[in-house]
């Protein structure tokens, strides 16, 4: 039987370039979105429901019980909103059950932009394995789809497509060259991740805010092993 | 006095993200129209008219003395013209005080693209050090931009925007992943840079076609080491 194809998509304004109706999309968004969504999703949360905008997700706060509103524009939590973007915000105590409503600057978008893909799911290292586990098993094509930033290719999402590579290669066909690069660039970071990442716009910009423990939390390897499927407008924990 | 910005585009259809109306623009289609034209140039051509379309490329050969018509479509001599797009095509003899009239895939395309920008240069491996020692001595912003395969990024645009980085980083301000991730994997391929493109989508595309040979000879530094300007709508070597 043929392998199933796996690529790598390094921006939304890419994203046209990729037949996705019978791929598994995973969506990444490193820092911070997919890392803070494995987080609160292992942490307990109920559900998370990404919102393309800030006035939706704070009116859909008003009607949504035992929900918390949150997100960023430009890295910083958004007017309005009662919670930021870091996975550190989200502990068990506070998260537990609770439905969180999350808007954010990059992945959020490209998420609603994957609608007609067969799945969706959403991954980060916090959640590697879980990621490559469960591409494995499907068997279905692939596209890693990085958010990026504003649409400009970053250096942490395609870090992160090519560890999904690295771990999964031998059960799917490639012949892209963004996941070929993405595969030598995770080679050469994998050993010091946190360090390879601090040469990267986002980390300057975010590390500019005091963010600098956020993404080195970011950088830890299946520390909330835990997939996170998209289904029925909401992203659940399976 | 601030030094002048460097960016990399992977892709024409990432261009709009970036404003060069006040930079110089690098054109990068390795394999193979920036190639050719680096060669053509170098040997003698008059100039060279990167034209659009096939159809209109015939048209301006019936009234262009002493022209060739050439150009590819999917890496095969486009029917009806007269040349393809290998640099091996284009010796002394053959092409010296010649009109080429050159119609490509992606690199002619994405030029026409860039038509706001200040100045437009392209480059090549076989003119590297032209298009290094320019930049730095017109001290302006620099936007290396990708042609790419159909939009899709591909390593060896990036590889060679790598090596231009590498030799004119102490000549400008940077803070671009696209150059970061350029720099990375020029690094590590340029000690056998044929070898690394090997592994490639366009390697693999056009060795299909026997080109290996013509993509070796896009790999050698400096060969042809001519500064190529887009003035009134032809290349020249300036």
């Amino acid at each position: 039987m043929a392998l199933a194809k796996i690529e790598t998509c390094f921006s939304p304004s890419l994203l046209h370039l990729y037949d996705i109706k019978k791929s598994i999309v995973v969506i990444i968004d490193v820092f911070r979105a997919t890392s803070t969504i494995a987080a609160a999703l292992h942490n307990g949360a109920k559900e998370i429901v990404p919102i393309d905008s800030v006035e939706k997700c704070i009116e859909l706060g008003k009607h949504t019980p035992n929900s918390i509103t949150a997100g960023e524009r430009d890295g910083k939590v958004a007017p309005g909103l009662q919670y930021g973007n870091s996975p550190l915000e989200y502990d068990i105590n506070f998260v537990k059950d609770k439905t969180l409503l999350l808007t954010t600057t990059n992945g959020t978008r490209l998420l609603h932009m994957c609608m007609e893909a067969d799945e969706i799911i959403t991954g980060s290292f916090l959640n590697l394995k879980a990621v490559c586990d469960y591409i494995i098993a499907q068997g279905k094509d692939v596209l890693l789809a990085c958010a990026s930033w504003k649409d400009r290719y970053n250096l942490e999402d395609s870090l992160f497509a090519g560890a999904v590579y690295e771990s999964v290669k031998e059960h799917f066909e490639m012949n892209c060259d963004s996941t070929r690069a993405a595969s030598h660039l995770y080679k050469l970071a994998e050993k010091d991740l946190y360090g390879f990442i601090q040469d990267s716009s986002h980390f300057l910009r975010l590390s500019k805010f005091g963010l600098q423990y956020d993404m080195e939390y970011c950088c830890k390897l299946n520390h909330h092993n835990v997939l996170v499927k998209y289904i029925d407008e909401k992203l659940l924990s399976i």
